[in-house]
């Protein structure tokens, strides 16, 4: 029960590289010594503290391809390319262990980074890659051990889900909660990933790689983000006793496997309903735990830089992963969006005239796809013309609700493109 | 990354033990081979499966004393004392790593088993002792690093959590539901210890003493429990707006540590009040990460079994808990119930007639209670010469609360002993 003395070195200080250095030196144990041997930045900051003052500053994180003095890269620049893949895959190939916050690399070459690290025995760790204040890759490899996993689901983005939870809290739209959004620091400039799911398919990516062994990769996820969605759909939903939050869901199915990135409506009471704000929320079903749930801050420097500082703990512990099961990596068949058989909430904006019913209905009827319910919003305001009908279905084939809508919308009542979103049952 | 052997002898096999084998046989690694060298169960049974067939059998745990051919002790017979208590010692004077779901033990001897594991540099883990199917003591051990853990409140007992749903799903009584749940293998023969709070305060007994590395005992915690709610008081809380649940609640509050546990109203928003049924939820306040929430099952062979599979499993990775934290256990002041300050929820039962308000009022204003809200009930069927008057309070500090209920309770108008349960505003 020595003390272990463990190199570290750091590259990109940015928020979470920021946070980190602060945890790091308020760390306290006497079985693992942190050091801190270098770190790159662009930037030019004060480090300060006594722990820093041995540390090494390089101004080009490429420098660290040629520098050897450490135990563990951490790696918190991002992107899947760049110099981030370069000292990854370097670090690697050194077999050195590495702990990452980057999502878009882990996900886009997890095949590549699990072959290089069952080869050269040595680990990648990337608990800050999905949702920061959430153990959740701890928990599926240490801790559901035995346990099937069936289907993971639930918001993966802090952003798209304040923006979410703001419209409908402040009744504004869409547009005017992301300039509110980005002025606190709780979207980024370009928030684009973020709000158009790619952000979530790729720590979905993760989470179905490691869950189901399965040989995947973010590019494969067709992704459909939040910027559609207005604050009426909202209002109508929490009317009608739901949610609309996007998820992440995948899951395997007579061994194919589904992965869906995309905004739905919930039932109020389901867990991951419950979650606001920047939270995120993840339900795990597996066989003998049935349902296991976890929430925690999707963003921001503290929660993600507690995730990189328990991977570099961990491995210091000389904790190794299951590098074995990665050999033999599985493909599955994949289930499309155009595949998926569920229910939809649709609004209609049509002409306030006779007929419109049974126009939809007609269409509805050809593509084998039945109302569960119906609502006609009395109009106010300037649209006195308009009528605006709320259905939501029974399970349906998509691709059949995708050829009944476009017809729908070439009806000659129609005056709007209907705006259709998934209702998912998860409990 | 070569393959470990690990030798492990089970002391006890019922529901979790029973859980635990079959969770070991399908258990497949090829960086952790597991051996059960020796099973130790009163009752005899059918052991199957290929990897049992080198396994001694002792029908006395007792013999495990004198056994020495494993390298970690699973001690799944639970109580504080006895055989389970005679072997987990022996087995971490031997200098053997020890598995154990034994709460009451943990709680009591926490300070002597912590001692006991840093003399002799062996490790006790005890996953399992707390809300099964929830990796709490992993999530504190190692993801909170360097966090400061601040509260833990929770809903820590399945049982109990199981009947208080049920009585409002169900519109019964705790004894109807009580009976029901023993039927169905939720609640046990002799239930007392999941209804008095007791099993709450031993697994708050155990998260106080590791996340506030606090030298504590089960003992000291005074524990209410559930058998006191009725029905009533649940349909009353839920038009107000509240759900009851038993909760376990630790903090620091200036350098004092709060131990509390009781039933209390909780509003309806809050994580907490959202966990119904069997499951456990817990939610972990610290400075760095906010606020995270943990949701699973609390009872049932198989999330605990999980929970031993994965101490069983990452101890034989060479995984060892910061163990010197432990060479200097905290004293703390405890924070007396008596020196609580918050709100309540009172319910009085009282004479139809004027003075019975102004009554209550004047003991109130005596001991600087002030009303949140009152709600006088309309009386059906067979007492309608009573009167049911529902009070919140503002926050007030519990011994006067006390004292003006007793003087209260003296009044000629009040007929049944005032009921009372407190509220807690956690989010």
């Amino acid at each position: 029960m020595s003390s272990v003395n463990v190199k570290i070195a750091i590259a990109g200080i940015g928020t979470v590289g920021g946070g980190l250095l602060e945890l790091i030196r308020k760390y306290k144990s006497s079985d693992i010594k942190i050091n801190v041997t270098a770190v790159a930045s662009r930037r030019k900051q004060k480090f300060h503290g006594q722990f820093l003052k041995n540390t090494l500053f390089f101004k080009d994180a490429k420098e660290l391809l040629s520098f050897d003095d450490y135990d563990i890269l951490v790696e918190l620049i991002g992107g899947e390319g760049g110099v981030a893949k370069k000292i990854v895959f370097d670090a690697l190939k050194k077999k050195k262990n590495v702990v990452t916050a980057n999502k878009a690399l882990v996900a886009k070459f997890w095949k590549e980074l699990k072959s290089l690290e069952y080869k050269n025995k040595c680990v990648l760790k990337y608990e800050a890659a999905v949702a920061g204040g959430i153990p959740i890759i701890k928990v599926i490899e240490e801790f559901l051990l035995s346990n099937k996993i069936k289907r993971i689901y639930g918001i993966l983005n802090g952003t798209s889900n304040y923006i979410l939870s703001k419209m409908l809290s402040s009744n504004k739209e869409f547009k005017s909660i992301l300039i509110d959004a980005q002025k606190l620091g709780y979207a980024e400039s370009d928030p684009t990933f973020d709000i158009d799911g790619t952000d979530t398919a790729q720590k979905l990516s993760i989470l179905s790689s490691l869950a189901f062994s399965f040989n995947n990769s973010a590019n494969s996820i067709k992704n459909e983000g939040i910027d559609k969605i207005k604050l009426v759909d909202l209002k109508i939903a929490e009317s009608l006793g739901y949610k609309i939050k996007l998820l992440g869901i995948t899951e395997i199915d007579k061994k194919r496997i589904k992965n869906y990135v995309y905004p739905c409506l919930l039932s109020k009471d389901s867990f991951v309903a419950e979650v606001d704000d920047v939270y995120n929320g993840i339900v795990v079903e597996s066989d003998y735990c049935k349902k296991s749930f976890f929430v925690g801050e999707g963003a921001g420097a503290y929660p993600t830089a507690t995730s990189v500082l328990s991977d570099i703990v961990n491995l210091s512990k000389g904790k190794e992963n299951n590098l074995s099961i990665y050999s033999q990596l599985k493909k599955y068949d994949s289930v499309t969006l155009e595949d998926r058989y569920g229910s939809f909430y649709l609004r209609f904006t049509t002409d306030d005239r006779s007929g419109v019913i049974s126009g939809i209905a007609e269409q509805f009827k050809k593509y084998n796809i039945s109302m569960k319910s119906m609502l006609q919003k009395e109009q106010t305001g300037n649209y006195t013309n308009n009528a605006t009908i709320v259905i939501t279905t029974h399970n349906c084939f998509e691709r059949d609700m995708m050829k009944a809508l476009k017809r729908i919308n070439n009806l000659n009542f129609i005056r709007e493109k209907t705006v259709y979103i998934r209702i998912e049952k998860f409990k």
